[in-house]
């Protein structure tokens, strides 16, 4: 299983509407088939890997990140897809929360005669689908809100030099987390200051992130969709409102950059599942830009919060990240 | 010479004006004596020593964390009683800035037919008696700038309040970091807002460390002198001159909690050497109270700069620690 959630972890960023899935076929403890859900969400993880194992998946055992699905969406039922190979057994991490599977999957494969073994490494397995558990439960992609800083929680000086705080191996890191994002997000006033790429560049990035900027008003020429920009959005209005439409449209892992009136609107509306910190070496002082804008906030007991989840040394800087409580 | 780091390491805040320092006898493999230097600053580490080693010391090397000193202070010198005790072998972590000292101890002690060996572990030793030779080199105390802060910088909400940001364990992990240095500083505004306590609680503290308040306009009544408090010091005026009176009072190690105001003038005026950050997982955004005042800087290239040297979770919290770079 541990070897299926690698594989699905390569997906991630590439296959919404679908979730990022792996699936690892072994017979006599040698390991014939491994797939993981393809860039755009289909083929899936199974299909990918009893193509690999081929004859062989006659008798063996299937090791899948997520229920198989039961429905036919735009390819056949995975389920029915391990029966017609033959496999004798099914290991799967978590039933499937999309009412159209739902445990049908298991279900299914169960009539068929074939052993099923539920919940193995679940945990490990929810936090990788956490996007598309997300979508399920509450219709909202997971949203990332990353903050690049110095030490006192700044942006920019007074006079708006923003390039660069943090060094080039937190950037390169920055391009890493947003290629296992579905689409990148900024405020209008970000992209009308700095006219950012919202690309994964120097990756090999398969599948652009789409770009999103929320503004009512106009916002400046950025490049167009091509192999190296994904799709750009413009949507408006209250945050829960965007979210319930990126939602719609799809997305399970939305990766915001900023700015400060953008971040607060959705930390306000508890819209913040995990926080990215990168920390800089740095003092601006308080004249300087904050990060984040005003709250609003009267009490302490009020401050949104986080659990620290991992913090490690990335060039010369900190990066801390946080998972909400 | 790593044991005797240890022990010099249990004086740091306690000896000043003297440094801290550390010894360790042995003789055929084994540890025959072992001192450190005692709070005040006497006796001294290497007197402990050898009064701990008695008539054994004879042709037995000690293992010295510094310079043994070659002048008559408070104490004779401790080259001579090395010397009248028989030592064989002196091993030493690096020579004595104090210009009464400089190079003269390891002389005493050749000069009496001992064998010594310098420069072992000697950065490890100057790191460790980075306050001293602060105080030697520049004339002024090692800072250390603290700051308890929020995940976006802020030390309060818009409305002041600031109980407590970070958990007991970040809060009890700053009393053991204030006993090892010699003051614990804040401005004018954190006394008058705060009436802090300036201690340290819980720790078995044998010298409370100096309280100082940096401010030209009268302070509240904080608790008179005694075991639980520190002597306490007001001092006024520019950020450097403050310092060098702090230095030719004698402290070695000064640890600065705040306001903003003051942090602000001590970084813009270069003298901050340690910053510690602990920083929470809450956000309470732009409008709640900044951790640092202002600094004026107009490009990012003049922003004082750190390197990151330690970083560890304690309790819910970051704690992360930069060196001036």
């Amino acid at each position: 299983m541990d070897h299926a959630l690698g594989l699905a972890r390569r997906g991630l960023g590439n296959t919404w509407p679908n979730p990022a899935v792996g699936c690892v076929i072994v017979k006599d403890g040698r390991v014939i088939g491994r797939g993981w859900t393809q860039p755009g969400g289909r083929p899936h993880a199974e299909v990918r890997a009893l193509m690999q194992a081929g004859e062989a998946a006659r008798g063996a055992t299937a090791y899948v990140t997520l229920e198989p699905c039961a429905h036919h969406g735009r390819t056949p039922p995975c389920a029915a897809a391990l029966v017609r190979a033959g496999i004798r057994r099914v290991v799967s991490a978590f039933t499937d929360p999309d009412p159209r599977v739902s445990g049908r999957g298991h279900a299914l494969l169960r009539e068929a005669g074939i052993e099923v073994v539920e919940g193995v490494r679940s945990a490990e397995a929810r936090d990788l689908q956490r996007g598309f558990l997300t979508r399920m439960t509450l219709g909202r992609p997971m949203l990332t809100l990353k903050l690049a800083s110095s030490f006192d929680g700044r942006i920019a000086t007074a006079s708006g030099e923003s390039q660069w705080i943090t060094g080039p191996e937190a950037r390169r890191h920055v391009h890493a987390l947003r290629m296992s994002h579905d689409a990148i997000m900024v405020g209008g006033g970000t992209a009308r200051a700095d006219r950012p790429s919202l690309n994964v560049r120097g990756m090999g990035c398969e599948r652009q992130p789409v770009r999103i900027v929320v503004s009512a008003r106009d916002i400046p020429d950025l490049p167009p969709e091509g192999a190296e920009f994904g799709p750009l959005w413009q949507l408006a209005g209250d945050a829960g409102v965007v979210m319930a439409q990126l939602g719609s449209r799809g997305l399970t892992r939305v990766f915001c950059e900023g700015g400060g009136v953008l971040a607060a609107s959705l930390l306000r509306a508890g819209l913040v599942d995990q926080l990215l910190g990168y920390t800089a070496g740095r003092v601006i002082g308080g004249d300087a830009r904050a990060a984040i804008g005003a709250l609003g906030l009267e009490r302490l007991a009020d401050a949104p919060r986080f659990r620290l989840v991992e913090m490690r040394r990335i060039g010369a800087d900190l990066m801390h990240r946080w998972l909400r409580d």
